[in-house]
């Protein structure tokens, strides 16, 4: 079967196109109908085997991922998710099972309303670039660079959850009580099918003065807020929210802490907001915004631990390129 | 040095950024205004070292080639190119020449009037994925669907070029008359400086019927617009448009024209038009275009040897997947 002939099969299953699609994949380029008077937010996100999804993870959450964590970034910006591309390089295209990867991918577009308008195939290490596109209404956009000495920093969900669940899914042997089972793999569900929160960022258009996606770990995520936004933090860790099942797995108090704070993956969003705006906040987004600090004067992050001491944290996330990553 | 900072200082010496980029790279998604009235071209394309350019090319031409190729696809639409993001990975980011690799990034942007608003940059093999996205009036797009029997088939350039250039590239040996140094040097820089025909391509839009980039070969991507548009075509191999260089250093006419029908890599457009539009169309264009066929009903493209015989070719260019590359 040639290249085009393939791809024409994997796209075959996907949901219908927008009716904003003019021209969906086949051609030199996709044709795309932007909706009068909105700007458009741009992100890209490249996950490669062994690195951002384990070896041996599903083709199906590598599929859903690859979707959701790019979604994820235009959440972060507050913006409707509208149209990607994707690239896809494989070593082999037989040792792939294409129906599930791609049955992730779909459940990804019909997920966040989104269509696949064009992309790649190649030989080469197993890993996935998606290019997002959505709207915005112009002055709307959650940027990182609004947060104010003084607001509020909330965070939504829970936090800590797909580090653990990686821990969980390398060693599962660490972990194997058969009561815990619900608890593993609430934390490896999260870990491979983490949920791009696109309702609560639309919802904070207008009422977050700053947003990132938690996709490095809090302190580093929180980390860029600040540096753009020329402010300093305070966060109390015992305020970070956690899962029950977090809770269960984890009951060392530091331990779950390092989870929450440096742990990557979780894809919540953090924001910063004037206090007098966070019940409207509350009120509007459709998952639990917990508030874990506050936005200060000066530069750098400090975390409240269990015994009121205040901790200077350097940039604890991992770091995509120097660091673990 | 974070990986962070280290972007902020390969995008420092990039071009100034588009006035329609209300936000560029640094936050979760860059932030963009498009003119009122336009749709959007939305296309991607990889380069893998090793399988898209040589492992030993020159990384300023690797980063010239893969924004080229995907301004390529968009020219093929007859669209105003305006912003990409570019994912980058690297086995090593120490082994790599960013500050050459960028040089030739900031060339392309420079040469096509386009801004780079994000990206990212994670280890793995050398290899770049570009999103490009550009602007078109609605309806004028050239699609590849549109071809219509009797229409012209033309070319902007020459063909075979790159392929060639490939073979020099990699036997160089075989081809080392001193006397033959500038053909050679044009065949290599075809390979690796690849034009992006944008202004022939916004030229021709209302006046041809179909369009596509030769990628992957003329035999391949004409192919690709017959099956598009249901329509068949005979190509006089004669008529292929060749450079003093081919002719030069390829003097077998069989070789010579299966470099031409089949080479990759060249990104000349191949168009189909209204014979009584082809004035026209020479006019407007910027570069040579030389009509090499003509559109038939039925389906299939038949190349006219020297002898006259008329030959029923399978899609001969190459097939990113199935095939050699």
């Amino acid at each position: 079967m040639s290249e085009f002939d393939f791809i024409r099969q994997l796209l075959a299953d996907l949901p219908g196109l927008r009716d904003d699609v003019v021209l969906g994949p086949g051609d030199d380029a996709a044709l795309l109908q932007p909706p009068p008077g909105d700007q458009l937010a741009m992100t890209t996100d490249t996950l490669i085997a062994g690195r951002h999804f384990p070896e041996d993870a599903d083709p199906a959450s590598v599929g859903w991922k690859s979707v959701a964590v790019n979604i994820s970034d235009l959440a972060a910006m507050g913006a409707r998710p509208a149209w990607i591309t994707m690239t896809v390089s494989t070593p082999d295209a037989a040792g792939i099972d294409w129906r599930a990867f791609m049955s992730g991918v779909a459940r990804a577009l019909q997920a966040y309303g989104v269509s696949l308008v064009g992309g790649d195939l190649t030989r080469g290490p197993w890993a996935i670039t998606v290019c997002a596109l959505g709207f915005i209404r112009p002055g709307q956009a959650l940027r990182r660079d609004g947060a104010r000495a003084g607001d509020v920093i909330a965070v939504t969900g829970t936090l800590g959850d797909a580090a653990l669940g990686l821990s969980v899914w390398q060693s599962p042997q660490a972990m194997d009580d058969p009561a815990d089972a619900p608890a593993r793999d609430f934390l490896t569900r999260r870990l491979h099918w983490p949920e791009a929160r696109v309702q609560a960022g639309v919802a904070l258009t207008g009422l977050a003065t700053a947003a990132a996606d938690v996709s490095d770990g809090l302190a580093a995520d929180l980390g860029h807020i600040l540096t753009a936004s020329g402010v300093g933090a305070e966060v109390d860790a015992a305020c970070l929210p956690r899962s029950p099942a977090l809770s269960r797995l984890c009951r060392d108090t530091g331990a779950r802490q390092r989870f929450q704070l440096s742990g990557g993956d979780d894809y919540e969003l953090c924001v910063t907001l004037p206090e007098e705006r966070l019940a409207e906040a509350v009120e509007r987004v459709d998952v639990p915004l917990t508030v874990i600090g506050r936005v200060t004067r000066g530069s750098g992050l400090r975390v409240r631990d269990g015994q009121g001491a205040l901790i200077e944290l350097e940039r604890a996330g991992y770091d995509h390129f120097a660091g673990s990553d």
